[in-house]
């Protein structure tokens, strides 16, 4: 088996071109990462998910910790097995959804203690059985516990939340049981200080993870700041690791952070975007439901050669989406997926080429 | 382009092995229909559908005509094309959603005004403008507009509704445009009176359909009513035709009327009882939320080859119907369509061999 590396194969101005060697699989960088929070990419098979080019996926360890359970999952074989996806699998620690989720938190030095959202049982979440969680579960990657700091936050506010975290990094550094092709993933913290950042992020090399992170973003601040960040955190992160942008985002914020050396990402957008009715197309975003859709026997996006533009007019995919078809979440689903990975492809290609600047000038006159 | 023709290929018993041919290709018979109420068949992709072995699927024109109407679906190329499903489509007449969805329904000689269950516009069914509705879908099997006859109904009143259906019958049939491998199927009501049955049948062969169904059945009598009306009236139907059960059923009813000899079967059940967490089984029906099967490795049939099956576990699919995941309702329906059609399957097989009977009783002892 494979030791967990990173290979740095080319750079293009500050955007890298790379690869990810794991226990389950490889992984080209840049790379998007399609949400599967409960064990599942929303409405997607798994053989689909990858036949678009998605190399690893997300699993949520806070909602699976709530249900089915990691020790269910565990019994069972782990979460490669019980949902199908043989390939590389990212767990988040569960620090962002017990802030955004969970009821009657509370935040201690050891940890965060809350309610269930689904059934109000009293659990808690530490840097230790986060790491614990995440490893039961079989995660390829694992991350570390932090808090996210929310938006805006005074620079005390913000520097007392990152030096916890970082506190709770070195707790679940020491929890990470290393396995052959298996790594783990600091993360960064700090507001929107650049102080902050810079110290936070050497706080973490200290730890020596197999990565690091980008958190903290994407949680409310304006676009402009979200890549003036981005920038920032990037050029303070080791060029010899992958670099993480959490959570983040529309396919415009995937570009300019692809310029600014990051590699790779993680959202909910293509997904919920999709079953809300809205797809991400190379002529911009399309809101289904609208009337002038209703006689419209064009693709979704005519410049996309996935399963859904190919064989479906606009006109039928409005059909199912005002009908609340299952179909609908689904087809759209799919096309928001192939939009991502193939936005990935394109910028990958053009590292490649050293024609990034180029394409990415270009992209971001048409997409959102 | 064919005729629309029936060929009776082998009986055994009374069940019948037959091949519809059709403008828009073959289907062997005995057959089961996935109903694909609104344009497609729920949580399904169609080759998915066509995969799984079904040569026909159902299309409602109540629900077609209210939304996306036929007239939009006409315009943007016919039914087959707008959902994507090349193959043979047959239509119900509107006739019995008007009577089971439908507000302030309103029958006369001429036909049932309504208002719609959608939007509460005011509607109306005609067999004139159903039969013109479902060439406008470009239904390959067209069915008359009748009146599903209530159960129980007194004798007086199933005469009276019988006959009128009848006249609708003969409306139905002026109305129909021939086209090369297309047909139209009359429906015998009758309530559960068998000279009622006769005096239908006979007003229907007179008006020469290229097929017969069964309406009136599947209403809510006992399973043993049922099973003794599927038999008288498939021995009042003429040989030489295909003969269609509607709304027919679970596994054990499609068995006991295929040696019967009914050729078609159109129902809901796979579908709904699929996305309601539901599987049909070889062991018997699968109640996937039951608290047994959380820890359960095993597939939802042991003896199935599907998808589902192959790759997923009893306790997984617990796990996605508790969490509300698309993938429950997607998987779950995948197996029930699988378990129907490879049923049928069975079923045609054991009349090739000439083995039905001794199939069917051995199936009778364990399926639902």
């Amino acid at each position: 088996m494979t030791d967990f590396s990173f290979s740095l194969i080319k750079k293009d101005g500050k955007a890298r071109l790379g690869k990810i060697k794991t226990a389950h699989g490889e992984i080209d960088t840049p790379v998007f990462m399609p949400v599967g929070t409960a064990a599942t990419v929303k409405g997607m098979r798994p053989e689909e998910v990858a036949e678009l080019g998605a190399q690893i996926v997300l699993g949520n360890t806070y909602h699976l910790f709530l249900r089915p359970g990691h020790e269910l999952i565990e019994r069972l074989g782990g979460l490669h097995k019980f949902m199908n996806w043989p390939g590389p699998i990212l767990t988040d620690s569960g620090g962002y959804q017990v802030f955004s989720l969970a009821k009657l938190r509370k935040i201690t030095e050891e940890g965060v203690s809350f309610r269930s959202h689904i059934d109000g049982s009293k659990k808690m979440l530490t840097p230790e059985n986060s790491t614990e969680i995440q490893r039961a579960l079989d995660a390829t990657i694992t991350m570390a516990f932090d808090e996210c700091t929310p938006y805006p936050a005074s620079v005390e506010v913000a520097a007392e939340s990152m030096r916890m975290s970082m506190r709770w990094a070195e707790r679940s550094r020491k929890a990470f049981i290393e396995r052959k092709g298996y790594g783990q993933f600091g993360i960064m913290q700090g507001g929107m200080y650049p102080h902050l950042r810079e110290e936070s992020m050497k706080a973490l090399e200290e730890l020596d993870f197999e990565g690091y992170a980008i958190g903290g973003l994407a949680v409310g601040e304006p676009t402009e700041k979200l890549a003036e960040m981005t920038g920032i955190c990037a050029d303070l992160m080791p060029e010899d690791k992958p670099r993480y942008l959490m959570g983040v985002g529309y396919p415009s914020d995937l570009v300019r952070s692809v310029v600014a050396g990051v590699d790779m990402f993680d959202c909910v957008l293509p997904t919920r975007n999709g079953r809300n009715g809205n797809a991400f197309t190379s002529e911009g975003t399309v809101v289904i439901k609208q009337a002038k859709y209703e006689e419209d026997n064009s693709p979704l996006d005519p410049n996309c050669d996935c399963y859904t533009c190919k064989n479906y007019s606009r006109a039928y995919l409005r059909h199912l989406y005002r009908s609340g078809e299952m179909l609908s979440g689904m087809l759209m689903t799919h096309h928001n997926t192939a939009y991502y990975q193939a936005l990935m492809k394109t910028l990958r290609q053009a590292i490649v080429d050293g024609k990034l600047e180029e394409v990415a000038t270009n992209l971001l006159k048409t997409i959102r």
